[in-house]
């Protein structure tokens, strides 16, 4: 018999459902749904008006993803709804809620529609930021050792400073919530009727460590004295490792997607972490880049090592039994579109457009055409600040080496370049402090529809670059969770590592590094690094200076 | 009666003729002839193709100008001959050509038609770089004191390697000629039928000094024996100070421009140094920029200081008496240029187009709008090299502080700014080395049409910026020569100084600086100038060493 497994990616506009074969991994089917409120920065449906940086979602539309993409997929196929075995879902993060015992988010109540602390706030809310910022600060003045397992920061995106702004501005919300939790969290608890916390988002996000628990109650008493038993008031659910089985669809699960009762759900994941699986990796040592807009690197390690400038070390925070590792490029894809956006010039958007093509493949044919070197260029890839290894969002971009005779296409591979040396130490960073680096993987769509990036890359990190066989790896990750959970005797996998190695998939082109481009970006890396340390270790902090002149000037 | 003044200038591509009236220095016509053969830098009229870096000239093109232009002045205004009582003229520098003993040019003669080396080498002929470097070497290797008079380096454009490279390149030529002189000189010379040599280009170009001469016997006799005594056998005429009368029209020179025999002749000046008069500037302390695709910056003083990094110091170089500065800024309009040629996206440019601007326009609009310091960018205006202070050919552009918010108007105006702060940086080297800078005059391009680059200089510089009355400074400057040569009694003056006063012309809007402007402005120029000595004075060689790269993969 046939059997399937479902995953389901939360996305910040949208959700997509894929139907996937259990025993070979092949996607027979997708399905996207649009949030029909998707993000919310400027009013509530009420029309209550948002203030600066606030970015909410409306947790309806999450359940609206299931009752519309799942039965699509299965109508689409043909399915038998008795054929699928498990469901997976991943999610964005930190993306989180306050509901009440029962599940019910506190802003389907009537008397808090109006209340913007009372809905989801999505991971790029940055409204928090200054609660982060007193929380780095006590968390420093106590000497709380947790700060350095994130970088020495915790970010305002992240769970603690989103509950604690709740608290501050708006009480009634905070009283009203028996729960806080994840989205992630949240779509599994709809579908299995019974909370469960997944240990990805707790390590990463909510400051969770699987043997020293959450941060004290001293550190949350100085936060503010009725934050003190906040664990216990509004985080009370004992955390399950990644892999493992949440529950089974419940009745009302059932009846919401069109699937059976007792179908197995597995606990929720991130829309990064969840892909590794997706490329078939099963092990340490072997580094994931999921490349879009931003990149979020994630790697396993047998060890807690402390790496200056990653972003969390979890242990079963990727895959169970291991140590995961999370570090980031703030501005990768976005890089690029900036670029386009505002320098490109009126004749290559004439050329592009009389030879049929879109603007970015007229700049890489062009860049492509370059010998590496050749442009005289390096740049700095903190367009949007510095995740890894600086950690810093107050660095800006800087490009050396301009001349008269300077070319779009060189500005564009210029930061093209920029963003792999970026990578490249990353996985330099690593390795000094005891992770080994010794694979690389790419996913997401850069690594689709870039190969001269991709080619870059294998250059500049001199490895070879896998590419992910999937276009859709968070869905298929999450369905690999679900096959898992569901179990071997269903048709599924009694763990994430069979699963991986048989449903993950790799595309066939791998990119090798040219020697010759290696030996000329060893070179330019060189110059990277001398301008990384100078600009972002405090040789000279104009960066920061011009920023606070731009702040004093507005 | 009514007395008038011509001035010629020879610019690259065209002459142009101005007549302007002696009492008022109003300018009542002007004329423009474009030289039949503009540059050669391809191919001889005869077909025989030219090198790598050559830039050549057909002198016939020049006599042409004065036998078209100054006709058609005449007659447009109805003006009588005899009322003109003088004609002075400006030249590019340093644009030489070998003649025989009675001023022909050995390229007229029919057995060196084919020889690139008897034509004139444009100032921008870059084909003697090899002889430039020599000459260098063996001027240090021998302790040469004149180098520290040219900012440590004589440049490939100027008269000594140029004529070298005719010994070198082709002896024939080297030996048919009697003289070698700039076309200022020889321009003069067809006039009024002797030859003079002024102390501008014989100063700035040709390592003359007032009180020491031309370098040694020795030094040229180790660039090549034959050299020994070049000067006295190709260079052998007198230098006469600027301001002084050449001659008087001869009757060739009369058939020639259609004015009367007997009119007073200047002698030769060059186009930015002629400028000085023109915006009624007769001593030492006040600046003149010359603002087109690169800035000359003209000072004069009462002695002569050693200052590091300024293209030359010549006594008599400007006005006669005074010791004439030069500096300069490589690329200025060329850096805005390039912005709007490679960086301007077509967004902007439908934008222009449907509102009926040039691009210049719509960017000044914008930019003009920001606060300063609102953009958080800081550039290096390097572009093209830095002329001074730094004069090294090999820096290259540096931008800092990009964000994903950064608009093209807040580049293009960090561009405009970084000139202003090389303008600034030159001023300060001057005072700090004794050379007093009171005041701040702008001619050129970008000073008539650029209000807001105007502003920001005044600024940056803290002094006011007046603005040249004349959008022909040239040809104005050169036309109070022309008084002067006249002299008093026919209508003219005794002194440039005099004529100055009364002929030369501002604006009458005068930038002012704002002082909360300069209040930022002077934290912006720190930044600037840390970076500056980072990049410029060898802290980080990176910019020469990413040429290096890009030369050796090319």
């Amino acid at each position: 018999m046939a059997s399937y497994a479902i995953g389901v990616d939360f996305g910040s506009l949208s959700g997509r459902a894929v139907l996937v074969d259990t025993k070979t991994g092949e996607e027979i089917a997708s399905s996207v749904y649009d949030y029909p409120h998707g993000v919310m920065d400027v009013k509530l449906p009420d029309g209550t008006p948002l203030g600066v940086d606030w970015a909410l979602q409306y947790p309806k539309d999450y359940l609206d993803v299931f009752s519309n993409a799942i039965p699509d997929l299965l109508e689409k196929t043909g399915v038998d709804p008795a054929e699928v075995i498990g469901i997976g879902i991943d999610f964005t993060a930190c993306t989180v809620l306050p509901v009440k015992a029962d599940g019910t988010p506190i802003c389907f109540l009537p008397d808090y529609e109006s209340h913007p602390n009372a809905y989801v706030k999505l991971w790029k809310h940055h409204a928090a930021q200054k609660y982060a910022t007193k929380l780095n600060e006590t968390a420093e003045k106590m000497g709380e050792k947790f700060l350095q397992r994130y970088g020495g920061k915790i970010s305002s995106e992240w769970m603690i400073p989103k509950l604690w702004q709740i608290l501050e501005e708006d009480e009634a919300v905070y009283d009203e919530m028996d729960y806080f939790l994840e989205g992630a969290d949240w779509i599994v608890w709809q579908l299995t009727g019974q909370q469960t916390r997944n240990s990805c988002t707790a390590g990463y996000k909510a400051i969770w460590h699987k043997r020293e628990g959450y941060p004290s109650e001293e550190f949350f008493k100085a936060l503010n004295p009725k934050l003190e038993h906040v664990v216990e008031e509004k985080l009370n659910c004992p955390v399950t490792p990644l892999g493992s089985k949440a529950g089974e669809l419940s009745k009302k699960g059932a009846v919401l997607t069109g699937l059976c009762p007792g179908t197995a759900v597995a606990v929720g994941n991130v829309d990064a972490h969840v892909c590794v699986p997706a490329v078939g990796i099963d092990g340490p040592g072997k580094m994931l880049a999921i490349m879009g807009t931003s990149t979020c690197h994630i790697l396993m390690g047998e060890e807690e090592k402390i790496v200056p400038g990653m972003c969390g070390v979890v242990e079963d925070g990727v895959l169970p039994g291991y140590f995961g590792y999370e570090a980031g490029q703030s501005c990768v894809g976005d890089h690029f579109a900036w670029f386009v956006e505002q320098c490109l010039p009126a004749s290559y958007e004439r050329e592009a457009a009389e030879r049929g093509l879109d603007v970015h493949q007229l700049l890489t044919e062009k860049a492509s055409a370059l010998k590496v070197g050749e442009s005289g260029l390096v740049a700095l890839d903190w367009w949007n600040g510095n995740r890894s290894c600086l950690v810093d969002v107050d660095l800006t971009g800087m490009m050396v080496g301009m001349t008269l005779q300077t070319k779009p296409e060189e500005m564009y591979r210029a930061l093209i370049e920029a963003t792999a040396y970026g990578t490249r130490k990353i996985i330099e960073t690593f390795r000094e402090n005891g992770v080994p680096v010794e694979e690389f993987y790419a996913s997401g769509g850069i690594s689709q529809k870039n190969p001269m990036a991709m080619q870059i890359y294998a250059d500049v990190i001199q490895m070879p670059v896998k590419i992910a066989g999937s276009a859709q790896g968070p869905a298929l990750g999450a369905a690999i969770f679900g096959a898992v959970a569901a179990g071997k005797e269903k048709g599924g996998y009694d763990s994430v590592f069979e699963a991986a190695r048989v449903m993950g998939k790799l595309k066939d082109v791998i990119y090798y590094p040219n020697e010759e481009n290696s030996r000329v970006y060893d070179k330019l890396y060189q110059e990277y690094s001398i301008l990384h340390d100078y600009f972002g270790r405090g040789e000279n902090d104009v960066m920061k200076r011009l920023k606070e002149i731009k702040k004093s000037v507005k």
